[in-house]
């Protein structure tokens, strides 16, 4: 239980609901990107998963979304508690670090001291209890100054995570289980990744950080002084009737770079970077190997089967199916096997092929079949 | 070329249009079996494919074709060549006895001493030329009286098709190359192939047979009295109003069994079989495997990809794809794979389990799918 309710009160959950996740084609689509899946047989998509779990948080009052303006009617849609103010539209895209920093600077102006959290739209997590545990440790470490993440317990040695070396514990106030960050390390090589988990002291990186808004936007202003720029005019106009015509003439000339390098690796080398492990069950379900992986209860030998009215025929066959069509499928003797029916698009691949797929897009792209992107 | 044309000139072809092609599945359904696709890529039929090879040996008002009464509107619009009293109509299926041996009864009728040769509706055959000429030889064999099937010379130990172990040469007026046969054998193990090809004498069982109306129908008559005597009530009845109450009477009590079991095997037995070598290539194009094979030439690192309108995209995976309804096929990393793509059922396996697609129908047949069948 948190000791003090105050900083946990100043609050305010960001979820940037950004990416396609193009290791799930044909699954994901432009216009049907990861977050508005449900991957986890839930019931429900990633985006509503998201949100149910911040509402014990911060309220589903102080919960912002960031999205495309392509997906407003969907997010909408899948959130209808979501209050006007609390949706940011993005133009286009310009990486993580433009959709968080407009978020916090909008929500700085709003309410000078805020904290905000973000948490990526399309991440599975179980254990409810830790995950808020932790957040509420994030929270009193942000409301001490620090630009924290959360970082998981690795289970086994992943290789398709990045890692976050941690350092000493911190003595900080509400937040017992605080680390220092060394350092952000890439998806590691398989044999790295061993030798990560054998260390003990790495953690999966989540892409989950918190931060007073201000602090946060001071440490984008070092790394990046036009982007902070951009972004504060934004959100000076943002509540005002000038927002549309500072949208379209500032928004695409924003830099992209993905927040991790404009304020976690400088935080981190300036020691001002902390993360708490977390001890919930936590997974990107970045390629389909991963949601495989995530419906056979970590048994490789079973097969997956994912879709509303799915007709699947299989002996001994092991992976994961998606069936979107209603069709039947049959598999004979495939092992690993990863197989995305949907009406227009047909995936067939293995589990160790699974980051491939983003591959399969781009060839798509540059074949000019975007009619199935 | 043939030194006498009479024998040839009593040859009267027919084709069993019968089989699904279970192993198919789901290219070929009860509704379009296997001899209404293109296997080949050749853009018409494999019983339009027969038809062509046939014309030449025996002229298109002299080629039957015996198939199930819902094959009736496709056979006739795949032969509009076809004379009326060339086709004859099953109620249901009873084998290969009854299909063939109706024919010869009824074609010994209309023309006693007709020869008869009948050929599946569902195989490949290259090089016409070497297949006339081993024709040209079976009818000369059977003009003298043997019961006549042509072999095909292996070019590999094949396990999917059953042998004809062959003997002493004969000598046969017209029929230089006519052996005895020693007897039949089903499909054998690896290893038992591989002794078949290196002793030499083993030749692949294509299913064609070659003879005499009135001997085709003694030999049925020794093996099959009663199957024989309703064969012949049949033919009696066929050209005159009584057909449609005899066929309703008789034909559904017909015994069911292979020619192969009623004639080849017990005339092998008695030494009046006789076999031609046939130097032309030749696949019954049974599985999957095999029309992957076909269309690879040979190299099994090729993808083969049949259907019209398919869109596929393939890294380095090999195997085959039929796609039958425009969707965008990707693969990614799978080796001798099998996608068949229809519009309700999808099949994913391996060139390895290829001949196990036929138990996917048994099992669907016993879940009560008969939609996909």
């Amino acid at each position: 239980m948190i000791t003090s309710s105050e900083p946990l009160a100043r609050l305010y959950s960001v979820i940037p609901a950004g990416g396609i996740g193009s290791r799930l084609w044909p699954l994901s689509r432009a216009d049907a990107p990861k977050f508005l899946h449900d991957l986890t047989g839930s019931g429900q998509t990633l985006l509503r998963d998201t949100w149910d779990r911040l509402v014990p948080l911060s309220g589903e009052q102080r919960i912002m979304v960031v999205t495309g303006r392509a997906h407003r009617a969907a997010v909408e849609q899948q959130l209808p508690e979501l209050a006007d103010p609390n949706v940011v539209l993005e133009s286009e895209p310009r990486d993580s670090t433009a959709a968080i920093g407009l978020a916090a600077a909008i929500l700085q102006l709003r309410e000078p001291g805020v904290i905000i959290g973000s948490f990526p739209a399309d991440q599975v997590i179980k254990g409810d209890g830790l995950f808020r545990s932790a957040v509420t440790e994030a929270v009193a470490a942000a409301d001490a100054g620090y630009i924290v993440t959360i970082g998981i317990q690795p289970t086994e040695p992943a290789i398709g995570f990045g890692y976050i070396k941690s350092a000493a514990a911190l003595a900080i106030d509400g937040a017992p289980t605080a680390l220092a960050v060394d350092s952000f390390v890439e998806k590691p090589s398989p044999e790295v990744a061993e030798q990560y988990v054998a260390e003990g002291n790495y953690l999966w990186n989540a892409g989950i950080f918190i931060a007073r808004a201000d602090r946060l936007l001071a440490e984008i202003e070092a790394a990046e002084p036009e982007l902070h720029a951009g972004l504060m005019k934004l959100a000076e106009a943002w509540d005002t009737p000038a927002r549309g015509a500072v949208v379209d003439q500032v928004w695409p000339r924003l830099k992209k770079i993905a927040i991790d390098y404009s304020v976690a690796e400088p935080a981190a080398a300036a020691g001002k970077l902390v993360v708490i492990p977390g001890q919930f069950e936590w997974d990107d379900v970045g390629d389909f190997a991963s949601i495989a992986k995530l419906h056979s209860g970590g048994r490789k030998s079973n097969l997956a089967i994912l879709g509303d009215g799915a007709r699947v025929l299989a002996d001994s066959s092991s992976g994961i199916v998606v069936s979107h069509t209603g069709r039947m499928i049959a598999l004979i003797g495939v092992e690993d096997i990863v197989v995305i029916d949907t009406p227009d698009a047909l995936l067939v691949t293995t589990s160790a092929n699974a980051q491939k797929v983003k591959a399969v897009v781009d060839a798509l792209k540059l074949s000019g079949s975007s009619d199935v992107l």
